[in-house]
């Protein structure tokens, strides 16, 4: 006996039942496919984790946990956990184009709104319900990765979301800020204060703690065996840099038979890292890790100011440029899932030669 | 692409990948077998469906919605939702009997801890992870019964689960209780109020506000197109009058061509309902819905002190009575699904004639 209403269900609103512009067509999908390995966070993992959906035989993300704004900051503050918001979105991401699988996404990233009490005083207010169904499964599994596994598989998510530390991370800078003509120099602690503090102030020295939180190895073995692995899209000092900036993370980059295929992000100068340029970017990478080459990187040829500094950064990092539009049509902040699939495709393909 | 990592995964504690004593033999399910719709709400609910799962051909669970307890009464007092702790239940009791479906069932049925707040100052504490889904899906459907219907959908529950009101109840009744020789009358108002004072007096005059809140068209529907309607086990007031109270549900059970079960406790004499007997369950019954006429009443031997007494009230109602041992070998406070499953069975068959 079960019951099959899935057809005629209502759908959510933004659901769309017609085909939809991400279906699967994985020219390399499928078991045959390449193992792919996202490192990131936030909304420019979930950008390159909906795209390489397209392209991965078989595909694992592995997340930061230094998030402490919103719902899970609360988290953090009540329970033992490891912030659960970048590896909800992760998940998310990875949910299938099925009308089903589309449901459980929209129902991850649902935020809960208190409609009879003021927020302050309300228990749910503002909590996203992927957050709980992963502290959930936390809480009954007794280890991350274990929950994260159940996870994926209550969702029959398109890959494995992996955090990158079984320790809740801290983030920290120091920021350098002009104000009235005055130089101020202030460490800023804290994922989001330090993506505020960014905005009007040049980031240094950023760094985590505890500083000695070891990696987990389920991570360290997906990017050792990758065939490729995906640094980017996202903010610079908060998404990217924290995977840089644990020793062992970075060793199993440089060590890793992997190509390595980056992302450069579609608005390089705004939000957190405001007058940074692409090649500025490449810069803060190299800064972190002077061991790390990259294999290729994509971007957009309308986000790339000074093609040839860009250029030149990237050949210091040994890797050849994918001029490529990513940008959606609709949002040129956003990456569009299957442009951004065709570039992967052809970040992944060996250069032609000659 | 896609990962089937479920096989390997590690069970959450409880679960359990041996053979089940709950696995689903179903001698009667299947598209061919009954349509059975079951009235209640609580543990008293669950214990039917899990137990009814292995008979019907297609099941539904029509369910109250006066609950103000725990999660249920923080999610009414902070949102414009229906209570959805008894729905939650009904749920994970028909989530199916694979290691994905029972993980689901024991995250729909976690309640979280703050372990590093006190309680009273943390947002998520005592909260029910399934209640969450639940308000989730009915904020981004706008309307209980399709939330549901996508809750059980997103679960692939083995039947739907139907709110018997749009409209949240709440329940009152007058205790009588007597305190050191004084006869004390007062009105109790809510659910697990009603439920605590019934503890220590006389319950009557139990009623619903709003009054006049109209039952789900898809509740009553239901119930008149079910080949069997089901009613109990579950806490005598909380959970199987409040249907009776709904004029519209008391016609619809007058009106039904189905066959009509009803299910004693096993408890009758403790809990909410101190001091009384199978029968007095039965007047109370018959009092409210006079002209209820019910096919069968199922009942274990072992709880029933004065048979002769219990079979008068069963006949007044209509009502032959199945004898069968449906309480846990282990606890026997609790039904067995497989015990009750058998009962079901030889319920809904003809009795033997001549």
């Amino acid at each position: 006996m079960s019951v099959h209403v899935t057809a005629q269900l209502p759908l959510p609103p933004g659901a769309d039942s017609s085909p939809r512009t991400t279906a699967p067509t994985r020219p390399d999908g499928g078991p045959g496919g390449p193992r792919v390995t996202a490192l990131g966070g936030g909304h420019g993992l979930s950008a390159s984790l909906a795209a390489l959906r397209h392209v991965a035989g078989s595909l694992t993300a592995v997340v930061t946990v230094a998030d402490d704004g919103g719902s899970s900051g609360t988290i953090r503050r009540e329970m033992d956990v490891l912030p659960p918001g970048d590896l909800r979105m992760a998940l998310a991401a990875l949910c299938d184009d099925t009308d089903w699988g589309q449901t459980w996404a929209q129902a991850m990233q649902h935020r809960f709104r208190a409609t009879k009490l003021d927020p302050q005083d309300a228990t749910l207010d503002g909590h996203a319900l992927g957050n709980l169904l992963i502290v959930a499964l936390w809480e009954l599994l007794g280890d991350p990765v274990d929950g994260l596994r159940w996870a994926g598989a209550l969702l029959r998510a398109d890959g494995q979301v992996l955090p990158v530390s079984r320790t809740p991370l801290t983030i920290s800078g120091t920021v350098l800020s002009d104000a009235d003509g005055t130089l101020r120099r202030r460490t800023v602690r804290g994922q989001v204060a330090l993506a505020t503090a960014a905005h009007h102030g040049h980031v240094s020295d950023v760094r985590l703690s505890p500083e000695d939180a070891p990696a987990t190895a389920e991570a360290l073995e997906a990017i050792e065996t990758a065939d490729h692995v995906v640094l980017g899209p996202g903010s610079l000092f908060t998404s990217v840099l924290p995977h840089l900036l644990m020793p062992e993370v970075r060793r199993s980059l440089e060590r890793t038979d992997a190509k390595k295929i980056f992302v450069t992000n579609l608005l390089p100068g705004e939000q957190e890292t405001s007058g940074m340029s692409h090649a500025d970017h490449l810069r803060v990478l190299a800064d972190h890790a002077p061991e790390l080459r990259l294999d290729t990187i994509i971007a957009d040829p309308r986000t790339v100011a000074h093609r040839e500094r860009f250029q030149q950064a990237a050949a210091r990092m040994g890797a050849r440029v994918v001029f490529s539009r990513v940008a959606s049509g609709r949002d040129r902040a956003v990456h569009d899932p299957l442009r951004l699939a065709v570039a992967f495709q052809e970040a992944m393909d060996e250069p032609d030669v000659g």
